[in-house]
């Protein structure tokens, strides 16, 4: 055990101390109510890292504050950024929480708050790994930039300003100071407990509303059924239509540009021993379908999807209103593999839908957002330091999984900095990120940040 | 000219201002605030009856008075039954009125007001034709029952009760007060302005929920998309399947019951001059689809449809939300044509539904009402003697047309005193019956009253 072990072990006290110091500001962003706590979080980071030395500027943004602080340059190593973020979600209901959300209370070996980890405990793990390490070793092996946001959970809107040039870091252009040479983000799961993961892809997506108008108003159905095209009846055809009774998307050349799964990566996800009954049961139903010939973990990483996010249309009231509606609408997304583009799968989607179009029927496609798929290549040399240093942290090799959702800031860093990231997570499945009684596990808190130290030595060694 | 059709001429200001003094009372049915002019309505109506010699009984029901009114029995003449309704809809939105909705306005030989179509004006004509003929030519040549509702436009709920022979009518079982040879209906429209008609066919219905139950909470449909069924995907599939693409209702034996239009029907339709042009200009389309095959008037009054009447699932704001919805829900309902059966419909749907239902998905199918169609017989005498009185009352013979809603009266009249409805509707398509600035001829109601005093002459020399 070196030195730094010790340290950190002796630390963890203070470790926990730290972390429900910030778990207990209540820095929620999507109410303004708590505007009070995002500055006060905002304040505890920048007085966290000037106290390690680091460079700190508190950025304001036309929202939420980002903090920014990093380390003196280390000529030949690489430099490393760590994004993470300060707000959380709100709390509500606040009643079926056992103890409060801004009282850190732990309960088998499991600290509960609003927070805790998502993202605040798995973020701090890489600030108190550096704090350690300035403390104990000296000066840090390898550049770190830290990059933490206060409005994660509620649209990013300051983070895209910083990414899209408008403000600046250090009085330098944001796209300078950010310049670094791979980005790491622990706001993610392990694969299970006792299981660390490196989640090396994410779906990308293409998401859509359409609106369908066809009479002028609401009309008796009786009266004008069965002669007049009813909207709710060709939105039910044109959805219909988006997904095959195989579960394959049937808009042309919808899979043209999907990468396949490779045979390792089918084999390495056949051995995780994915456990399909206790996932049924976890989300309540007694069987599952998707596209045929995948598995369900294949369908949920790493096949592309077609899921209807929302409906309406005509009377949604109790009891029976003979009404044939004037309107119908729905929304629905796409989830997208490499190396599929939105663009090219709006436009095919368009092309497909009005071709369907009865006449008596206006149609509105609305584009309502899109990102590409992002996946970091197994054989990086960031991504074997990450293994092995996970591996030190946590006792036990990760494995490499990938994730149904998007996570837009990885897409930024892809196009904008030309850099990977590292997803690195520290939580578990059922930590209740936006519930209440979310949870993160002091163990696997001390362990990330054992796994963080261990990193920036693995990196640091590879300029060796 | 007879005595009676001159004293019905000379009687025209006098049956205005009846009119008039009924359209003043505020009786809407559905707004408890309007209760006073419920009581108002039906007071009038007796002691209009009264006023006339008639036998009266004011019914008071669970909710609205109904009020019965008899002239005395004719040996070997028939018994007609007529029904009406004094309440009427809302007024709301008042601002839309170009005359306030309970002053009778007259505007180019209409009169707007709530009501004057839909059912007081109609009513009036046969409650004026009788006033009349008592006053002028002596006791009535056939019985007359009047049978005037209060809530026709809230559920008949205190009509569902005597019907259901809850309540008595003049001290006798309400089936035995009833005891009719045919009904009369004024409440629906001519085929066109100058052109009257007798509606000789409603079509039945048969209306559902369906609700569709997946994963026990709302999902992250990035995390779990592809890998779980959808219930608003499930649906759009399932109400989909229930239409072909040839407009024809794909559940397995739904036509095996339906009697097929006739030729001479068809032949009949097609001579009306249905102007498709203006009925789509009517309701803002371009165009129109249904079942293949048949022309759109074909399919409006004499083929079952099926229209989605509501939908609803998961994300229905502003902006995305990727979730994957735990829920979703629609209703629908089917038209039905003679012979089909609501029950076998039901039992065939739910079969049909059942079998494509994919794991992970529970359906909750409800049957919220039904009710079969009626067609009168062409051939009836009642409606021969219905045709030679509307053409005496307007100068032209009627056409005969159909209708796609219900009248569950009717329904409850075939099933229950077991005689056919004459349904001799005075207004126009554009009365704006639930709308601002209700209206009504004044000179279809004067042709109205005149056509009812020859049904009753007409009737009457039937028993010679």
């Amino acid at each position: 055990m070196s030195d730094l072990e010790r340290e950190l072990d002796s630390r963890r006290d203070a470790h926990r101390e730290a972390l429900f110091d910030l778990l207990r500001i209540p820095s929620v962003s999507a109410d303004s109510a708590y505007r009070a706590g995002i500055d006060r979080a905002a304040d505890w980071l920048v007085d966290r890292f000037r106290g390690m030395g680091l460079t700190v500027d508190r950025i304001a943004t036309s929202t939420h504050p980002i903090v920014y602080a990093e380390s003196a340059p280390v000529a030949g190593a690489p430099t490393v950024l760590i994004y993470g973020h300060y707000d959380v979600q709100p709390p509500d209901p606040l009643d079926l929480w056992q103890s409060p959300p801004f009282e850190p209370t732990v309960r088998d070996g499991k600290v509960y708050a609003r927070g805790s980890t998502d993202d605040k405990g798995q973020l701090l793990t890489h600030v108190l790994s550096a704090e350690t390490w300035l403390a104990t070793e000296g000066p840090l092996p390898i550049q770190l930039k830290f990059l933490i946001e206060g409005e994660e959970e509620c649209g990013s809107e300051g983070l895209g300003e910083l990414l899209d040039g408008k403000l600046s870091i250090l009085g330098k252009p944001a796209m300078e100071g950010l310049k670094c040479d791979v980005a790491v983000i622990s706001d993610t799961c392990q694969f299970a407990p006792g299981q660390p993961a490196i989640t090396y892809g994410l779906k990308g997506i293409a998401y859509f509303q359409v609106d369908l108008v066809g009479p002028s108003i609401d009309l008796h159905s009786g009266s004008f059924g069965g002669a007049v095209t009813n909207p709710a009846n060709t939105l039910a055809r044109l959805l219909a239509s988006l997904v095959g009774e195989d579960g394959r998307i049937r808009i042309p050349g919808f899979y043209d540009d999907v990468r396949p799964l490779t045979d390792d990566e089918r084999r390495a996800y056949a051995s995780l021993g994915f456990d399909e009954n206790a996932f049924r049961a976890g989300i309540g139903v007694d069987g599952v379908t998707g596209e045929v010939g995948y598995t369900t973990l294949e369908r949920k990483w790493a096949r592309p999807t077609c899921d209807i996010n929302g409906l309406w249309s005509g009377y949604q009231g109790e009891g029976a209103k003979t009404v044939l509606p004037s309107k119908a609408g729905a929304k629905f997304s796409f989830r997208l593999v490499p190396d599929q583009d939105p663009p090219k799968i709006a436009a095919a989607l368009r092309q497909y839908l009005e071709a369907q179009l009865p006449p008596g029927i206006r149609m509105k496609l609305t584009e309502m957002h899109h990102a590409p798929a992002v996946i970091v290549p197994l054989d990086s040399p960031y991504v074997a330091a990450a293994a092995d240093a996970i591996e030190q942290g946590f006792g036990r090799r990760p494995v490499f999984i990938r994730e149904g959702g998007s996570i837009p800031v990885v897409t930024s860093f892809a196009r904008k900095l030309g850099v990977d990231t590292l997803l690195l997570g520290w939580g578990q499945n059922d930590d209740a990120a936006h519930s209440p009684n979310e949870k993160f596990a002091l163990e696997d808190f001390y362990r990330g940040i054992r796994a963080s130290a261990a990193l920036w030595r693995r990196l640091a060694a590879d300029r060796a």
